[in-house]
């Protein structure tokens, strides 16, 4: 029972962006601001971490790789649904207009995050230091493509 | 190949208070107080959609009812290694003192809104708004005691 219900909350999970359509699901603009902060702010914590082993500035720990590797697959999921139409900002960090002007060049390249990230959580289950290595920085290359694309610097 | 995976991330996920240490997570004080923000407000971003559902607010929809739920699951383990020493605040919605000095009191309290909403997960499952809205009040029961304890009004 325990192993179904395990099943199901991947599925559910995987399933997510596909089962929660984005505008429905904040009751004012300011709240899927705030939501997708903070959920790239959960997922920057623990890529960050990976950061860490991948560049040797943290030991190198397979386990706790993992774990953080598997949250990171979680949250990527996640802050797209809050880039709700009229929520541009021109504040240094802020989202470009043209994440609703190119919507689809933006969700390919959240995609390919996306992608990348399920990559490097395989490398981080490898228990191999030099394969974290290797993906870390493909990851992390579509964090800055997109940032360079669609965020005020 | 797919399932095994599924099974790990699940366990890794169950696993994550245990493995990742809470204060050497955080470069400095100030990122643990932000990931910890920032992961309550994920989950009260599903949490409260679970509500709305239970209060009647939303149509109850059973499978954005479960991938919330997921969610919440997911979440509810974050914003505790977040609490570390020296994070004490007098802002209203700030975590008081009494955090740290009755650690154990506060330790039991997240582990009891663990524990309702892996209850309030199984009743988002089950495909009945009924036992959504019984599981409901005391998942958020468990919100209110800690808030009431440990958080200035």
């Amino acid at each position: 029972m325990k192993l179904n219900r395990s099943i199901a909350l991947v599925a559910a999970l995987a399933g997510l962006g596909a089962s929660l359509p984005a505008a429905a699901q904040f009751a004012k603009p300011e709240d899927a601001v705030k939501y997708r902060k903070a959920a790239y702010q959960v997922m920057a914590a623990h890529f960050g971490r990976l950061g860490a082993m991948a560049n040797g500035r943290a030991p190198y720990d397979a386990a706790a790789a993992a774990s953080n590797a598997d949250l990171v697959v979680v949250m990527s999921k996640l802050p797209f649904a809050g880039f709700v139409e009229g929520t541009a900002s021109t504040e240094k960090g802020g989202p470009k207009t043209n994440i609703w002007s190119e919507r689809a060049k933006f969700d390919a390249a959240a995609k390919k995050m996306q992608d990348e990230v399920v990559k490097l959580q395989a490398a981080a289950k490898s228990g191999n230091a030099d394969q974290l290595k290797a993906a870390f920085g493909p990851a992390a290359g579509t964090c800055k493509a997109c940032h360079d694309d669609f965020r005020n610097p």
